[in-house]
């Protein structure tokens, strides 16, 4: 089976697209590499890039990505809307097909250590986070670029790769092993916020719902409809139809109904899985015997 | 978008797999081919295979194979329980992926073009065929082997390609393009073999039920179930969700639940999509957001 992990970098530039596209480059002529998304953001001075492949090509593409970000990127000039701590801000990897969690793991941390040899401290997030307290981004990133030099005297801020010593241009990088998100929004044929709102409540983690379930409920103006918008964080253990059945029964107490849904973005093969078992009645199905995933062989 | 095109060829050898091996030995040669599927069967001497592939590598393998087999099968000596009518007997091209019903007939007119310019007659059938009584392969087939030296006299039938005259030693050949079929299974909570026989004829076609669906009750000895057991033959005009809600509804007449459902073998997957919209309600997925379907770009 061909294995495929999904990367996305972000880096602290935005605006200077000529520097994005030297960036890209760099990725774009590692064979094997498909590149899904580029968005680049003025506001935020910041771009992520969206990529696949077989594990070694994904990490060569996104260490030639690194290296040449680094040449390009000062961010002792950078400003801009989005949290950020370096000129390689951020790097997830995400397992996708054939990948498990631990090989994908040992591919950020290759990664982690190449950038520590560049002189960049790096902290490991995530199912590649070293200690609890590094676990997730907005820990890590606190304070940002601007508190980084004071952090890195903190013996509880040692990086996990490269110096504790403060690289002003560079700042530091984060990178990590996370389960792909799934977008997933469901319509309500009411006007009553507060019934979306109720209803996220009841779903999401923080208020005692699914576990790997983040909800809001939002109006959707001049629709007569409202939404319960939703990042479901792992879909195997939490997965899509379970939610949108509880959403369902949640709202026919209100006697409201589900006028629809929405994914959005990229959704992992995987995360259909469950929705054709569920509601097929469908046992003994395997995605293998989609027929075109012999082409992914 | 990368186009895929599945291959279904039937020979007329189940028997030595020495010559089954040399022949299969032309598909395998072709770059960018790929073998889902081998069956050889000594009762009715008949090999299928399944392959897929762009449009113009599964052109050439299935060229390459038939003038193998054309050298290494004689129709003379040919026995077996299995209809049959010539060495390569039927050859079904089915649109997987990006590919257009007419795109595939052109490929099928250009594989019964260099067969018949081989020496061998050859039908068109299914979205290929030149005339309606020839649209469906038992009919072309009819009186088998044995009647071709007969048939081929009547200018009734004369072959849409090759020569008028009978061949030995080839038979004839029978080409064109269907689209894939789905065999899916619902089994009921029940040992009543009439409900699964009542609610079969209320699905399908032939009684007054759906124009694309071919169905079955049967038992299911020892589990306590009852079968209806379909081929779904366009599943884009008579999606599964339809089919299984109907019969969902059909058994509740009768008391009688849904235990689960079978999907047999390969599935292709845009007879997946209908059934995430359906269950979802998610009106505007497009497969192209499943990631793994970049990897088929």
């Amino acid at each position: 089976m061909r294995k495929v992990l999904l990367c996305e970098p972000n880096i602290s530039e935005g605006r200077q697209l000529d520097i994005v596209e030297q960036i890209l480059e760099q990725i774009r002529r590692v064979d094997g590499i498909k590149i899904l998304d580029i968005n680049s953001d003025g506001d935020h001075n910041r771009s992520v890039f969206t990529y696949l492949g077989e594990p070694e090509p994904a990490l060569k593409a996104t260490k030639a990505m690194a290296a040449k970000a680094f040449e390009l990127i000062d961010m002792t000039k950078h400003q801009g809307s989005h949290p950020r701590m370096g000129a390689v801000d951020v790097v997830p990897f995400i397992p996708v097909r054939g990948v498990q969690t631990e090989d994908a793991v040992e591919i950020a941390r290759r990664f982690g250590k190449f950038v520590g040899d560049l002189g960049v401290p790096v902290y490991y997030y995530e199912d590649a986070a070293t200690r609890p307290e590094r676990a997730t981004l907005p820990k890590i990133r606190k304070g940002q670029y601007e508190a980084l030099e004071e952090k890195l005297k903190d013996p509880a801020w040692t990086p996990d790769e490269g110096p504790a010593t403060f690289n002003p241009k560079a700042g530091a990088m984060v990178t990590g092993v996370r389960f792909p998100l799934v977008a997933f929004n469901v319509n309500l044929h009411t006007t009553d916020l507060s019934i979306a709102d109720r209803i996220a409540r009841a779903v999401r983690h923080i208020n005692g719902g699914y576990r790997y379930v983040r909800a809001i409920g939002l109006e959707l103006e001049g629709t007569g409809m409202v939404q319960v918008s939703m990042n479901l964080v792992n879909y195997a253990k939490t997965p899509i139809p379970r939610v949108l059945e509880t959403i369902r029964s949640e709202a026919t107490r209100y006697g409201v109904n589900v006028a629809g849904t929405e994914l959005i973005g990229p959704v992992p093969l995987g995360a259909l899985e469950e929705v054709l078992k569920h509601y097929l009645q469908v046992h003994d199905f395997s995605m293998e015997q989609i027929i075109e995933t012999a082409l992914l062989d």
